[in-house]
């Protein structure tokens, strides 16, 4: 029992009270920063051990509503959007007396279930509005480059991965303009789907689809200060943006 | 207790025991005959009442492996192709009180859990290889249109709604191939696509795409007894179509 107050043991102890056993949910919040998609993780306390923010849901309460719920608490998200995007069900997901020795946490195996299926959600959020905050469990709250990731605990960097697939296929009917702030470039734009993707795509063709989708308003303003000339700020078009979402006219394959 | 013998009551009691609670797997078995898709059905014995089929996860079995197990049991199917496509985990999906009047069960309160959230699985078949086959809950095993479906007992209306929805979204990465028998004409293949997606597709445009895709082979024989000209028949390339597949590269969007 190493760095675990009573604080943590009373919430686990509380947890397995309220919740339904068998079951968590894990989120994988996307931000897009600096031409990189990062997620937001958690370091355990005392420990150099990092997860993505989880937790299980009440007795009563909504699978959906448990993950809003969770991200709050956990790294003090408020506005979300949350898609389920898979069930990490295997009788055997990862190895657990690896993960306990790795987080000094001293598990009751009398007070909690034998195993867990996980509920994955992802999220995407605009990162320069979240002010990640770590809770009682964690001592920090931080955004990681999806290319840098450590060994995460559990099987975290599985569920990443899945959580990126899952992003990946279902693209043209996801709202990235979550990962972005109210007004940015064409060049912006492509590098987030770019970056999404996994591969280049050619500036031309993109910003021909794009206009023909009539999904962007072009601002009056300018971005300054880049190399080239300075290009325009676009919007997403708050009516047509949501209905080519809607049918996933908007396709990179 | 209506309808069901000592052997149901002994089932269910069974099935608490060996089962995680608070948590159910429900199956949308997907086929294509005469030109529209279908769904497997189970009658609740001695009742006029359908449902979808489902059942339960064992304590040390994996999720995907008791989707499998369960649409053996429950309906005969052997070879399958199955799809994991939402979590159902509203805390309240369904008027309980009306469903068990409905299907005249008793019901033990105190030996199974106040909620169930469902895992929503859906299966693509090829419907002439299905010989549906009632298990000791259900006294029919049916293939029904999904343009004729009864009220469903439970949610599972809602369900296939949803599986559907999923279906067609994942459609350019999903082997549709399993709904269709070895060999097929072009006109039976863009059926297929119109009927998931739920319009009408210009025979020449899809034509050119399909070629274009390479995942066809065009076999020596032909259809007779069709109204038009004989069509050849074609099957599937066992190397391109599951390439495309994988890239998720065929999509009539």
């Amino acid at each position: 029992m190493k760095n675990f107050d009573q604080t943590v043991i009373q919430y686990f102890r509380q947890e397995a009270e309220l919740s339904i056993h068998y079951l968590s949910i894990d989120c994988v919040v996307f931000g897009f920063h600096e031409g990189r998609m990062r997620v937001l993780l958690l370091r355990w306390k005392g420990t150099n051990e990092w997860s993505l923010p989880g937790g299980f849901i009440r007795k009563t309460e909504s699978a959906d509503a448990a993950a809003v719920r969770i991200l709050r608490e956990r790294t003090g998200l408020q506005q979300l959007f949350l898609q389920q995007f898979h069930i990490f069900g295997d009788a055997i997901r990862y190895d657990e007396e690896d993960t306990w020795r790795r987080i000094g946490f001293p598990v009751d195996r009398s007070k909690w279930s034998e195993r867990t299926i996980s509920l994955g959600y992802y999220a995407l959020v605009e990162y320069a509005e979240v002010t990640p905050r770590p809770d009682l469990l964690s001592d920090a709250c931080d955004w990681w480059s999806l290319d840098e990731l450590p060994n995460l605990l559990f099987d975290h960097n599985h569920i990443i991965d899945v959580a990126l697939a899952g992003l990946r296929r279902q693209l043209p009917y996801q709202p990235i303009s979550h990962l972005l702030p109210e007004t940015f470039t064409m060049p912006e734009l492509q590098r987030l789907y770019e970056t999404i993707l996994g591969r280049t795509l050619d500036a031309r063709n993109f910003y021909k689809k794009v206009q023909a989708s009539g999904i962007l308003q072009r601002t009056d303003e300018r971005r300054t200060g880049t190399p080239y000339k300075s290009p325009y700020l676009y919007r997403f078009d708050p009516v047509a943006y949501p209905a080519v979402i809607r049918g996933g006219h908007l396709s990179f394959l």
